[in-house]
């Protein structure tokens, strides 16, 4: 139920770290968002090469809580899962973990709202994003 | 109560702008974090040129909501309040202002930690950051 | 003739640190774009909230010297000048001073190519461009 | 003799990229460091986990470049040789490159002096990276 199914991996980067010699805490959600498209290209919701404007969702929320420091050399996997899938929104939950130990470095959560950028209005989760997702990740929709 | 006392400008930069054209998410705690770290200064609790090791806390938890697209040319400051001075740890309520409309764009908060950075253990919050936080928000500290 | 007649400031934010603590050689290009953009704003070549797709020119090359470090609590400006007006491209100095002594501590230069990101192709530097630059910079307009 | 010996996978995050759907002219810079330092770790000249302080190189120069533009789903991989091992600097010629196509989409320059971060001087590049660079990349060392 907690497991998440999708991991993407990061480098971090020497530019990612700040002066005091870890992950600076904003990359934490670049780490999220890197592996957020890569989650949607993996459920086939979007293709590299297309209009950004086509993945149809924007960031309501963010949340980062952070467990350990993250350092250069350190491998991580970032996770991505949904938890839930609402009428106009859906709970991502995210974390980073060490990929050789599995500790939990960073946990978090982001709320997506389904977006149409061409008229600049939310809109209902189009029904292709729906069911890629609860099958997927084995969920439940939400009767609205 | 709930008012901010320290606001600090800050420059959107066409590089924190993502390829849908706003402000990217991850930025957002950039500006944060710009804006905590000068009101650190503000208050004689950080003095540049000094080792940001002696700042003294570590972020425990970062949170954003967004309320609105942040777009290039928007004039922003970005608020920063105590809210809470616990025993080991301090809550502070941020924000993200249009400078002259007043419409707050994001609201966030982040949680953080005292921390000694030679020993890497969490300690009391001095009574230093203690007396001069709660004299400028006007906050009664919490025994614990 | 060597004289910069634009400066834009720039606060340096943490986050534009890296682990030595200084000013991260990547955001010196960072610096160095925020700039140009007000430069071209103040010629009156580009408004904010328009399309950047309307700047029409790319980037066919950028170099930094490194004289000196740049620090937090630096209070920095960073100088454009347009020093190269050819047929298609034009070549733009730039630095970043320290704003308080004058201090040189980075020096670079671009090259910037007119370009029609509806065909994708270069094209000759409009003359609307042509004209506010060299009457701005008291240049001679080269003729190809 | 042109020929790189080390190239360094780098993933083209949605961060790197801007309003213009590009990888932003400032992230090469990222990507020439990223691919630098594991260079010098492939040599055995740093230890992820170790100060960076010991790296003992600061940057003089940089330049990028721009050949075509680095998109989102790009393959690239980025290559780092060292073309000269003066006294007390290195020239590293750094590409960027499509990992699939080979085409190279950006090249550049750039200049590293030996420091030592204690002292802030300027040192005779140290024994042990004259060697092991020289030995790796096939290279004369110049007589000062």
């Amino acid at each position: 139920m907690s497991e998440f199914r999708f991991f993407h991996p990061v480098e971090v980067r020497y530019g990612d770290l700040d002066p005091q010699g870890h992950l600076n805490n904003a990359k934490y959600l670049t780490y999220f968002e890197t592996a957020r498209i890569n989650y949607f290209v993996h459920l086939g919701l979007f293709t590299p090469g297309h209009s950004f404007m086509d993945i149809g969702v924007i960031l309501a929320d963010a949340r980062v809580t952070f467990h350990a420091p993250v350092e250069y050399g350190t491998p991580v996997k970032v996770g991505v899962r949904t938890s839930r899938l609402g009428n106009k929104s859906m709970t991502v939950e995210q974390n980073i973990v060490h990929a050789e130990t599995g500790e939990v470095l960073a946990s978090g959560q982001v709320i997506l709202v389904a977006f149409d950028y061409h008229t600049n209005k939310t809109l209902r989760v189009p029904d292709v994003m729906r069911e890629k997702i609860s099958t997927f990740e084995g969920l439940e929709v939400q009767q609205v």
